[in-house]
């Protein structure tokens, strides 16, 4: 369970095809995150198939945004995991970013390495997290593994599967608005409705800082779908096609400004004045890394 | 306001689509509500650029039920809502039927005219109104005129007008889950949270009893957008394109056998016990007409 952990390190999530040129907003804000253009980034491309594409396309991106000490770690297979220079690295690092790709990969791949367990004792001292797309949707416990766009909810369309559980309240859905995943969110909170569902939508991040509060940030939204009042629901007694019916959903969507907090379950809406741009994110603090020389 | 008013007919709204031929299912519940096959209908295809083939469609699917006294009237102009054998069959109903086509249409023809104000004395007489797609739209008062299906809330989907008003809380939008419309009803319900957003389903129909009581027929789902709990609302302070963002929406989805207390906000789910097929819907008592022969 999230819960006050001051030393833990942020996760920042985000939902698909952020601006990896021009400004890189979203992007940006990972960076700032992680202490700025001075931050020791790691970037894995384990979740996808065409991982040079990838490198090409983050290189460019956080190089824009002034970050120079920047490793790139592939894996297609569980050994590759356990690479000492990687895992160095991680000890090294400030943030670790998942690339997009297929998220069974990902945690195929990772799940119960070394690197899976470096990567979650680090968070737990401060390491930032950030992924996007699969990147992304593999930081639940439970993840959304696949399944169809469709704006009702049914069974059939979402199929779980344990994720890397950096985020163990939450099911994390991407591409939200864009793929029409509403349907399939829906139907993930209602076989458990004590998990909630956030849907990012692309370009679109939120930031889980170690005091359980989330904040938005891009040109999308990111929908809440909270079960945690539901009256009823079918989804146990029907065929796995039909349509799920249900009483008592709550639902908020959030923007860029909005922020929630997971404890109490509160949305808090910007100050209504027009606000000035918000700053970027700041840095936040996190113990150095152990033989840290920089 | 609906509120207790024993001697109003019932409102059955249908999403479109719905099954004309073979055991029409959802059509059989508006003719049982209507007293069966010796229920009198007219059916308005007033809606419609092609009233002749609405004219054998329902010709077809009403005398398949079983009806015999059934009549078809069509206006393209105001001055054809004044006749007087349309006035007088709608008289004689038991229940007045709109077919589907644009709702503009619909309600710029019929407004203000003999036949509206002749159709609302008589469904607080207890006349029972039926429509489909446009002509479940057009019960509301305030209906959506037109707009853009897309999954997120934004106020340049939807262009809203005043409907004819059998159902003044409630937004009704059709071919919901089909057209993705949920967020121009998302929308529509943020603009006046006081106001509940029905989404029905193509094949999927409601029924309003005098009671306030709302059932749910056919083979999709009603879905209910419950704004009286919003605790936030950015839809006043934005562009028209800009996804609104918003916290503390309820949303309900039912099926058939669920019904909902339009007074009291509550869902009730069938028993969850397996359970017979229901029966179809009993005719509501209804004085007879003045000047009844039947």
């Amino acid at each position: 369970m999230p819960g006050s952990a001051p030393d833990r390190g942020a996760l920042f999530a985000i939902g698909g095809r952020e601006a990896r040129s021009g400004d890189a907003a979203v992007l940006g804000h990972f960076v700032s995150l992680c202490g700025g253009p001075a931050a020791r980034l790691v970037v894995l491309t384990t979740a996808s198939r065409d991982p040079q594409k990838r490198v090409r396309e983050y290189r460019e991106a956080f190089r824009s945004l002034g970050v120079e000490q920047l490793s790139f770690f592939h894996q297609d297979r569980r050994g590759e995991a356990e690479d000492p220079a990687l895992l160095a690295a991680v000890d090294r690092a400030d943030g670790v970013f998942f690339a997009g790709g297929g998220q069974l990969k990902l945690v195929t791949t990772l799940g119960g390495t070394a690197l899976e367990s470096r990567l979650r004792e680090r968070h737990c001292a401060g390491l930032h997290l950030g992924g996007t797309s699969a990147g992304a949707a593999a930081m639940s416990a439970v993840m959304i593994a696949r399944g169809q766009g469709r704006s009702s909810a049914r069974l059939s369309s979402v199929r779980m599967s344990p994720g890397l559980g950096f985020l163990p309240r939450v099911i994390v859905d991407q591409h939200f608005r864009e793929r029409d995943r509403f349907g399939r969110l829906l139907a993930a909170v209602l076989c458990n409705p004590s998990m909630l569902g956030f849907g990012l939508d692309e370009d679109t991040a939120f930031l889980l800082d170690p005091r359980d509060r989330v904040s938005v940030f891009g040109s999308g939204t990111l929908t809440i779908i909270d079960g945690s009042d539901l009256e009823e629901s079918n989804v146990d007694r029907l065929p796995e096609d039909a349509p799920v019916a249900f009483a008592g959903m709550r639902m908020h969507v959030l923007s860029e400004g909005w922020s929630y907090d997971l404890a109490e379950g509160r949305v808090q809406a910007p100050a209504t004045e027009p606000v000035e741009r918000r700053p970027v994110v700041e840095a936040l603090a996190r113990p150095r890394a152990q033989g840290d020389q920089g």
